[in-house]
């Protein structure tokens, strides 16, 4: 695996899902998409305003929406450019919600079994 | 430590522990369960409904509930069968809700402090 | 690197950040300020109610209250007296709040971007 990291994405907010594209940014990462991350990157939804983490109160989300800057789907197709970045989708996750890889947006590369993401990571992946 | 991976699970909802289920299988995992995730494990509570992220709004939690599949502790139970999965209650957070070890499912192993968890640890954990 | 670990702090509740502080406790440790964990470290705002995960329920919060213990900029205090932890703030989250360092608690060592981050935390990181 060489210098490679293994991100979990379980939160579908947008502030979890930005620390997450940061996290990827430069970096050969193998991500994996679970539960509400998954759902994020439905491409009917990608760019829809997923909130942020309910501890941000009404301060801290005007803050989020104030600043701006890329989306995250943006950082990581960015990310993917410059790097070896490879997305996959948790298949229990995809099963859950009736999806099928046509409904992800293009980031997504294709999806596995929680079982062979695990064997892949080899060491502690980051759960975000 | 061999590929040992440490994990704290400090969520206690069920779609947490369902990730943290999925992450333990196969693999020769040390568990230490803090705050939230403990009191998931109380024997008396451990199968009642303990909910999802407030993200997954009602859509989520209805798709969440209507997907079924193994509860964790039956997930965890499995890998510890399979595996060499050691899980620890965190002292400090079995002091704080008033437990000893035996208020707790036979899934948890004993307790720990905390310094003995990281120090066993070594390197990087996968807090969930 | 030696056996320094990275840790994310991303959340900004107490009981997270209590597990943050003991993750950080007698371990050589870089730990970086993101989003809702940055804003509690403003100096003005660090021994405020912090609240707990939404997830705690009124009866974990009432727990979580009487239990009392140190606070968690207390464990972090020692944490840096007797080891090597170091601080740094997200600038991209600086921005997002409008804060400069003289706005934090001088727990915080100073600033640096993700990208530094990252490459300075080169493996695996924890992610909280």
């Amino acid at each position: 695996m060489g210098d490679s990291i293994s991100l979990v994405l379980f939160s579908g907010t947008d502030d979890k899902l930005n620390a997450a594209g940061a996290a990827a940014m430069g970096r050969k990462v193998h991500v994996f998409l679970q539960y509400w991350a998954l759902d994020a990157f439905r491409s009917d939804r990608i760019l829809k305003d997923h909130g942020v983490a309910p501890e941000a109160g009404p301060e801290g989300a005007a803050a989020f929406q104030r600043h701006g800057g890329q989306h995250w789907s943006e950082i990581l197709r960015q990310a993917k450019d410059i790097g070896d970045v490879e997305i996959q989708a948790c298949s229990l996750s995809m099963d859950m919600f009736g999806l099928g890889v046509a409904d992800l947006d293009p980031l997504v590369d294709g999806q596995e079994g929680v079982a062979a993401f695990f064997l892949h990571a080899g060491g502690p992946v980051t759960f975000i």
